[in-house]
């Protein structure tokens, strides 16, 4: 079964596409899958997790490290670039096993030299602040060759440049450049050094770039190879990041790339062991799904809990580099059930934001911590009001993702509960999450409003996941999530109060918040839950919703004039329709499963579904994870495959207005993981058990996988009416699995 | 000092506005300022008040009546007509005094031939079913001249066809036609009758036509003369419109023009004498005052309690000749002070479309009376959910005037306790006036919400005013308009318990209201009314305004792509500013003026008013009437001039998006009355005597006016630093005013 992608049909146009596409990364940094040769204008980029900049004007995003593996080569004068030079042969590689980024291209010089280029690239798990390089060439024809390689650090940015003070240098073989960003004057240090065959000829520093000049007469047929390390440093990680990165170079001069990447292989091995699903059955969605798995992992924060996980993962500046629900409520259950640990680095992630989140909260008049829809390093949002252009008068659009979706208060604590739930770690509990939580439930009351003619709270004014629907009220999604973060307090309040006594009295006195415990009561008891309709069986999705104008999707699409317009915001197409942007309804019944009866589900399903416009990436997964459930196995796989191939297909929308939003999916990557696991095996962490009820798809024989629970490790394996677990031989403790009615000690 | 509106500069491109400017009518219908020979193209039209049609599909408006008036002359075989024929001179004026239209043209033939005509017509304030008109013409040179008179059934209509089954026929020398509307079926009876010195010739029947032809050898400088009369009536007056309209006409062969016009005169002659306001000093003011009161006196219903004042009067059927709050805020001052009875009239059509206000809070789900924004015959509200089309795409545009304008119903309560309290007549609280307030506040109490964190009543998602800025909370016109409806409620529940038990008994059972008195108490003590900002003194709009963007409104206008853009709704250019459509906060300081401070109305005044476009042609005189109180008399003048010229300027906006909103502006026309009876007199009735408190601009040097005070009539006259009050010779009671420190007993 193989675990490479490769692409060997050379189509110059793809160079940002193949950016996103060929990924390398290690939770620190990510590295686009761009060629050597390539820089800013093909959107190269070495981009850094929880580094942010703001430029006056314009939007905050994280910060794109200068690019020390730049790399070209010229034949007696000549660049060879893959962008302008005749291409005789190219191939582009991604081993997802390894996360080794491959290149192979012959170019043809135009006095007929053939010039054989291969590269192998990783960004190094084992160190994380450390790439590592191996070029080789051979030439057809004896010529001269210069390889122009160093630390280009003239950066992609899109609300850029970040970057200033730029400060080049070279000393005992490493060269390297310091740089600091704008904003807040953190220094980012990028080092080089590299290992040849052949002489160095000379170190050329220049505005914003260093380059080493190797230039030889190369004969024919030898293969000539540079190794190269380039690591980077900043002040978010170290006092001193140019020393870091000067003294990390100068080991490597002591070592071997070979060395390198075998330990870098070692690290890779232990992830895939506990994150590998394998399929039998269906080769095709076996490599969608490691290749979703492999997204995921690149990007995972296993260092530190004070960055999380941007929606568009580490390929880019896309959406500000912000920390959105997706990664909660799509993301976390992979690591949940594989990585405890980074895991919880997310959800603490959380409780660092947390100030930041209650000074959303009093911006907007209320109490408590509202999390902001795009979150960055102090957790202060930068969603801005005005987040899409109207493409027909070019004028900034006021849109209220960042006002009205109050749901991401309640996806914080629906992730720290599913985290202490399925961990059994309470830890989480005791080292922030009590606080986070307790001050959404505060968010919510004071959110909430009372109407005395109905006798019940209500949520007003909100925007659900279906965002073409901005400010409604009641949207069920919400406040059923609202009511399960009030339930999580009261309980959070219950464990504490019972069993961490010192913990309760300190945080209820930090917090000053016995006299806010009656309140919780009262809302939790009394807010409105929209049910399904005794005629139809359908919940609406929000006060409304069933006024608005019934038509098809086609119809829908029929009346777009312009392939960009934003189908939301004030006037949208979608606004006054039943058309939705992704599941609102359906996510609300996958994750309340056990709270509605089957026909409930299965009408709902069978409702939203022809009315869901899918506009964003996160909604197929939750049909097919539903679909699932409800024993649509076919439909299921389809939304599946959507969700499992986005980043392979590079189909998703690129442009929202005149706003690009392209780059990886990470959200969609995690849906994929739980399609397989959550869904077609039919894992459900449900009354402190795991019930495995399976619902593969036809061409499914079984698929087995690693899962992690209450901190034990189990095999399993799922068959179309059976499954299997086995006990992690390191287990201390065992757990009950439910499997199709049959009871499991393990 | 004349009382004739005059226009002697022939322009073809203004038969539109003209249609408006020279407008007559009875307040039973309206006839266009047209020309004799116009059709429906030049938007000739007989407008009925309150006989409604819809065609499937289309928006709901009046209907226009076959129109009587059309006569053309031909000369030697060529039709003489102003749009097309060489036009030696022309004049068309208007005699307000009288409500007389004239008409003087000379044409000269392609034949060399000139050719007077004159007319003169109107619609008669004795017989509000006949419209008079008298046509004289003269030849230069003998020649053969054919008349060509009747009814034009091929009406104007906007969103018509409203008339069907045409019926025309002819019988002892009356002609007429009859025609049903699409939707109830109501017949519709035109008939017309003429008095000639020259012979009839013969009567032609067409499809939806029925014309005279007279047709006679002209004799050189002899004037002809013709009489003509036509009766117009409906199903929604008597049981057989054609039969009346016939009778009708008949009985005016027994009588003459001259006759019919002396009648009119004297009735015409009474209104002038209640409603007349003499300014010295200012001939300009005064014509354009008069002006405005002609209008609101032609459109009167004087004669009926199921209709109202539609808001672009009996100029057609824009607005879907709809009723808006308009009637209660701008004209119902001028009629409660000069004409109860109307003013009572006015009043009454609100209960009797109580069932359409009910229907409509059902619709929404709340209780109570939500009054239609768009009002018609049966209460029903005629606004729709898109009643603006984007320019940019042509797409219909969701807009909130009918979802959230919920002060009409505080409006509607407003103007009934204006009524009552300066009239003293209690007949309309007790005859439904009292239902009609008790449903609005339950309605309020539906539509309301509670916020427990800050232990207050909150009225959510509203649009107040400013329709740039819908769904907004806690507008404080909004809020402060409810809570007097609720202050309202309570004294009506008061008056009525105490005062009259049988008919308290009778309304709580009815309405099954008694489990509502503590919730309207409940509400009024707690309702949310925002307050003057210590700091600035300035009453914040609404909650989150002073968080919009702040600029010029030279400034938004230069952002304007389209010059019918709408400037609110989802994506508009006022919509994330400052900038109002029209007069809002300072409304509610003119409203309620004795809560504020001098200080704070100053305050208010000059921030709102730079960012006020008068967007609405409501919002000057708002700004004229706080003016004058707060002391800047010539800003009021300017103010003042802008809505008592509107409708001879023509200068008013004519498109909101592609829709046509031309006609005259009954609610300016009432604005100017107010400007110069309330503001610059500075009358105000409070705590149950009139205060005088002038503000005289500088050319004034007096003003003077009939007003009528809790049934009593005075005589009052205004100077810069005096006033005196006249009592009527049959006034049977005493008030008292307050004028400049002084009370006066008479």
């Amino acid at each position: 079964m193989s675990w490479t992608l490769k692409e060997s049909d050379f189509n110059r146009e793809n160079s940002i596409t193949n950016g996103n596409k060929f990924i390398i990364g290690n939770g620190y940094m990510g590295y686009r899958g761009t060629l050597e040769e390539y820089t800013k204008e093909d959107l190269a980029a070495c981009n850094l997790s929880g580094l942010y900049d703001q430029v006056e004007g314009k939007w905050r995003e994280t910060v794109n490290a200068p690019n020390g593996l730049f790399t070209r080569l010229y034949c007696n004068g000549e660049l060879l670039h893959a962008k302008s030079s005749e291409v005789l042969s190219h191939e582009q590689t991604l081993d997802i096993k390894n996360a080794v980024h491959g290149r192979k291209t012959v170019f043809k010089s135009s006095e007929d030299i053939s010039v054989a280029v291969s590269s192998e690239r990783f960004v190094s798990a084992e160190d994380l602040h450390m790439i590592c390089m191996r070029y080789k060439f051979k030439v057809s024809k004896e010529c001269e060759i210069i390889v122009q390689t160093g630390i280009d650090g003239d950066v992609w940015d899109i609300n850029g440049p970040h970057l200033e003070n730029y400060k080049c240098d070279a000393s005992n073989g490493v060269i390297f450049m310091e740089a600091s960003t704008h904003e807040l004057n953190r220094k980012v240090a990028v080092a080089e050094v590299i290992k040849s065959d052949f002489r160095t000829q000379g170190i050329g520093f220049y505005d914003k770039q260093v380059f080493r000049s190797l230039k030889f007469c190369c004969e024919k047929d030898v293969e000539y190879t540079l190794e190269k390390v380039v690591c980077v440093y900043t002040e978010n990680d170290v006092e001193n990041p140019l020393k870091n990165a000067i003294n990390s170079c100068a080991k490597f001069l002591y070592s071997t790339y070979e060395e390198k990447l075998k330990k870098h292989q070692q690290v890779w091995g232990d992830k895939w062991k506990r994150s590998d699903v394998k399929i039998s059955g269906d080769n095709e969605g076996q490599f969608a799904l490691r290749y979703s798995i492999y997204h995921l992992l690149i990007i995972a924060p296993t260092h530190t809990e004070k960055a999380s996980i941007p929606a568009r993962g580490l390929s880019g500046q896309v959406y500000k580099g912000a920390i959105f629900w997706d990664t909660e409520m799509f993301m976390l259950p992979f690591f949940i059930y594989t990585d405890p640990n980074t895991a919880k680095n997310l959800l603490m992630y959380r409780y660092h934001t947390l100030e930041g989140a209650k000074r959303k909260a009093k911006e907007y008049g209320y109490e408590g911590a509202f999390y902001a829809w795009e979150s960055q390093d102090s957790g202060d949002d930068a969603c801005t009001l005005f987040n899409v252009t109207d493409v027909f008068t070019n004028r900034p659009m006021r849109t209220y993702f960042r006002d009205k979706q109050i749901h991401i208060s309640a996806d914080v604590v629906y992730g720290l509960w599913q985290y202490y739930t399925i961990t059994g770690d309470l830890s989480i509990i005791l080292e922030g999450g009590a606080e986070v939580i307790l001050e959404c439930a505060r968010f919510f009351y004071s959110y909430a409003y009372y109407k005395p003619q109905k006798q019940r709270y209500e949520m007003l004014s909100v925007t659900g996941p279906d965002e073409y629907h901005e400010r409604v009220d009641n949207n069920v999604f919400t406040n059923t999530m609202v009511k399960f973060s009030l339930e999580v307090a009261l309980k959070v309040l219950d464990i504490l109060r019972e069993e961490y006594k010192d913990d309760y009295e300190k945080l209820m006195f930090k917090m000053n918040f016995e006299k806010e415990i009656n309140n919780i009561r009262d809302i939790y008891e009394k807010i409105y839950i929209p049910t399904p309709s005794e005629k139809s069986g359908i919940i609406e999705q929000f006060d409304g919703y069933e006024k608005l104008e019934e038509l098809t999707l086609d119809e829908l699409k029929s009346r777009i004039i312009n392939k960009n317009e934003y189908l939301g915001g004030g006037n949208g197409l979608a606004t006054t329709t039943k058309i939705l942007k992704q599941a609102d309804v359906v996510l609300m019944l996958n994750l309340f499963k056990e709270r509605y009866p089957m026909d409930v589900k299965k009408k709902n399903w069978e409702y939203y579904e022809p009315r869901t416009e899918h506009g964003s990436s996160l909604s197929p997964c939750v049909y097919a994870l539903l679909a699932c459930h409800i024993g649509y196995s076919e439909w299921a796989y389809k939304y599946f495959s959507k969700t499992a191939t986005i980043d392979l297909t590079g189909d998703s929308k690129q442009f929202v207005g005149n706003l690009y939003i392209g780059g990886t999916h990470p959200a969609a990557n995690g849906g994929a993981w739980m399609s397989a696991v959550l869904g077609f095996a039919g894992v459900n962490f449900k009354n402190n058990s795991v019930l495995i009820t399976p619902s593969l798809p036809q061409q499914w024989e079984e698929v087995s996988f690693y899962i992690n629970v209450k901190n034990q490790g189990y095999f399993v394996t799922v068959m179309k009416d059976s499954a299997k677990v086995i006990a992690d031989e390191n287990n201390t403790e065992t757990n009950a699995f439910y499997i199709l009615d049959k009871t499991i000690i393990c």
